[in-house]
Formats: C-alpha cells, sequence, structure tokens
C-alpha cells in the first residue's frame, strides 16, 4: 500500500488507472472498513482518502477535537486490500482561501444542514475536488451519513459526474449503535445508552409498518421520549427516500433520520423503510 | 466530423480519449476558428461544443435572439478540422431544474458580474458540467471574455482540474473591433463606429506607457469620452492581470477592460499591458 501526500504524488501513483475510491476523514472503524470491502468488489484498485475537511465544520463544532489516527487507519487500510492512500496536508488541499463552492439546493439546509449551516456546501465541495484529483471509475459513501449520500448522488446527477456514486449498509455494534467515528467521544454510561437512538427509529419503523400514518405526531412523540431520557434531539424526521422531502400521504419509499445529542456528543442515524 | 447531441454518443464518440475542447455559444466567427485551430495544436482530437446556456443570461438579457446558426457553424468546425462537435439540447445539459451551482467568488460580482448578476456563476457551472462530460486534456477560451477566462482559470486551480485552461488572443477586424457573435446585432453605422472601443483601450494603454498613473481619472476621462460619441458604458477599468483586482501603485502587469452599449448591442473588450 502506498501512503501519498500530494495531489502529484497521488496522480503518479494512480498513473491514469481507474480505482474504486472511499473518501473518509479517518479515525477508522470497521463501517469504513466496510466501504474498502464493498470498493474492492467494483475494481482493482482502491484509494482512500483521510482528510479532515475544515470546511465542512462549523465554527463551534468538533474540527479541533475530531480524532486523528493516520497510523492506526493505514494498518487497517492496508490489511483491507487499499492500494493508495491519500492523506493530504490542509495546504495541500486548500493552498489558498477556498473562494469557489459548489453549492447545493435547499435540501441541504434541512436536517443536518438546519443544525449544520454549510456543511453540506462544505462536503459538495471538497468532494468534488477529491473527484478531480483521484478520477476514480466509482466511489461509496456510507449510508450513515444518508443526507450526504444523497446530496453527492445528486450533485454526481447535476454536474453530470461521469462516474455512479455507490451507497454502503451502515454497520452497526451488536446492540445496534451505528458505528462512528464520534463514538469514542462517549463515556461508559452514554455508551451504554447510546443504542436508545436506533431502537427508537426502529420503533417508529414498526408503527409505520403497522399502519400509522400522523408522521409529524410520530416524529414529535419519538422525539420528546428520547430527550425524557436525557438525549437533546436536533431532529427526527420521516422523509421520502429520493429526495429528502417531506413524504405526500401513501409514500411508501420512506427513510427516518435522526440526530441527537448525548452529553457533548452529537449522534447521528437513519433507517430505510 | 462527428455532430452529436447526446451525453451518451459523446462519451461513445470520444471513446477514451482525450482531447482538446473548445466550449462555444455558437454563432461562429473567425475568432473561435482561431480557438479551433490553436486546439489542433495541443491534441489530435478536437471537441467543440454549441450550447447557448441560458444560465449565464440575466432575465432581460438577449438568451432568445441571441444567434443560433448549427448548420454553418458545423461547416466551418469540419473545415477547421474539429473532431467532434457536442450540441445538445436543453433538456440533455438540464434534465432537471439545475440546482447545484458552482459559486464563484467575490471578483465575479465586479466589472461583468456588475451588470451580469450570476452571469459567472451561470458560465462556471454549465463549463464545469461540460469539462465533466468531455474530459478533456486541455480546454481553450479566447481572451475576448477576459474576466471569464481569470475566472474559469481560478476554478480549474481550486476545484483541481486535472487540465490545464489556455487562452488564446483576440482575433479583430482590420480596423481593430473584436470580433464576437453579437457584433452582428450593429446597424451599418454602428459597425463603423465600434472600433472606437478598442481605440479607446489603445489610448488609455499608451497614456499609461507614457507615465500616466491616476488609473480613477483615466478611466473616468476615457468612460466619458466615449459617451460623449453616443455610447453608455458600463465600465472602463484598469485592473492587475493575475486576479483583476485593483492595481497597487508600480503594478505592471495591467489589463485595460470595457463594457459599452452602443445602441442595444452591447459590446465588451480589453488589451492586456
Amino acid at each position: 500500500m502506498q501512503l501519498v501526500h500530494s495531489i502529484s504524488a497521488l496522480r503518479s501513483a494512480l498513473a491514469g488507472q481507474h480505482a474504486a475510491f472511499v473518501p473518509t476523514m479517518g479515525a477508522l472503524h470497521d463501517g469504513h472498513i466496510s466501504l474498502m470491502n464493498a470498493a474492492r468488489t467494483h475494481a482493482d484498485t482502491v484509494v482512500a482518502s483521510i482528510f479532515v475537511n475544515r470546511l465542512q465544520f462549523g465554527p463551534n463544532e468538533d474540527f479541533d477535537r475530531y480524532p486523528r489516527t493516520l497510523a492506526a487507519d493505514c494498518e487497517r487500510l492496508a490489511a483491507a486490500g487499499v492500494s493508495v492512500v491519500f492523506a493530504p496536508a490542509e495546504d495541500e488541499l486548500y493552498p489558498e482561501a477556498q473562494t469557489f463552492h459548489v453549492e447545493p439546493p435547499a435540501i441541504a439546509s434541512q436536517l443536518e444542514g438546519e443544525f449544520r449551516p454549510g456543511h453540506f456546501r462544505g462536503v459538495a465541495t471538497v468532494v468534488l475536488k477529491l473527484f478531480n484529483i483521484v478520477q476514480p471509475q466509482v466511489a461509496l459513501f456510507g449510508k450513515k451519513d444518508y443526507q450526504q449520500l444523497a446530496i453527492l448522488r445528486s450533485m454526481a446527477r447535476q454536474l453530470a459526474l461521469p462516474f455512479p456514486i455507490i451507497g454502503v449498509d451502515t454497520l452497526r455494534d451488536s446492540d445496534g449503535l451505528a458505528l462512528s467515528s464520534r463514538n469514542r467521544y462517549l463515556s461508559v454510561a452514554e455508551r451504554q445508552q447510546a443504542p436508545q437512538l436506533y431502537r427508537t427509529l426502529c420503533a417508529l419503523r414498526d408503527a409505520i409498518h403497522g399502519g400509522a400514518s400522523d408522521f409529524a405526531g410520530l416524529e414529535r412523540e419519538a422525539s420528546a421520549s428520547l430527550d425524557a431520557t436525557g438525549w437533546k434531539s436536533d431532529y427526527i424526521a420521516i422523509r421520502r427516500r429520493a429526495d429528502l422531502a417531506v413524504p405526500t400521504t401513501g409514500e411508501r419509499e420512506l427513510v427516518i433520520l435522526a440526530a441527537s445529542r448525548l452529553g457533548n456528543t452529537r449522534l447521528i442515524d437513519n433507517i430505510e423503510l
């Protein structure tokens, strides 16, 4: 496995061969590794990037304390059969102030975007830039960041990117907690409580499968019952899968998305119906 | 020469071979042909696109009356050794409302951008999309649209596009008028008067070479003397070449840019110092 830090070294390492590409912010867990395994089924060469992208963090978010574990990440990626790791320093990717941005549509200001203004503009901009650097034949993203995946798919379509975006199922611990780099912020007590978020989503799913149709009421109740046990929920939302719009009556392709805080840690999760 | 209308047909026609790419809005004149000739020195395969891009026109601009001359354009392109012409219909390039945009920085709101709000956002968005479709090894643009060239070069750098952007010198009629698709809007009398714009730029250049240094004063005088003969000037501006910023004292890499209306026709031109 090659570890490269510069755009020119990456382009030399790939030498025109097209690869399956998995962008990450590092702090890798088994969920990322399942993305690498999926990538290997799409191309002989797998490229992973590791870059904590300042553009997608708000001023009061955890950019500075976001975990950076490059050596351990590289060991895991080598074991997972990744060919090239691209880990640029900040001034390699942003040698000058980034003044060109990819501006996503209104859906980027809802859900995560409501609580993280500018987040998806930062995501779309860095991902497009990474795409131009790697020029992959396919790119893979986790469904854990469901709204991110939806927005990037829409970006790929609207900007006519010449390769597909693949979504990979969320990996969970045996108690249901979605794997996340931010899980390491949780105290032991919080870690025990954390699977409640997924259980809430499952209960909502079961209620809808059982015929419940007052989505706004379901969202409110789920949020209130979670918050009654010490969470602070940003949103629990039942949306249409395709574009994350509020579903109309009888819509069947749904996803339930949630973001909630446990102590200082903000967790997100979702479940497709 | 192949004429293709769909993205898939274009990708088949190119079949992975990388080309020199010249995006146009059609209504081709000798200036465009000089771009094609320059393109041929960069690659065996030259691709030209012809697309009048609604996104870059303001609501009161000349989108509807912009000249469309596809058959004549294709004849000229074939004679110029172009291999593939990509002429998509509007719903091929924008099958859904374009809600993702490339948002350029503040310089895009000055000069042309002050008088054509949103123009460079529309240009940057369609050009990036065309780049993703053609995946060229080089792209060429005329210096006639100097600010456009500067913005696209900056976009290419900031979004890490994997190929260079080449600027090609403006072609002029023998009386100095810069070739432009919009020249055909001019009446006979206006056509006779039109070279005054370039003569004004030349006079400014000579004055600066002669030691004049009150740039704001020079701009004001040039604009006033042009307008005294029936023009209506949007701007005449002496700027730094690299980023089109207002130059500091002693700056030597300058460009003078102008936009002025003669009757209903808006002409732009520029001259490098």
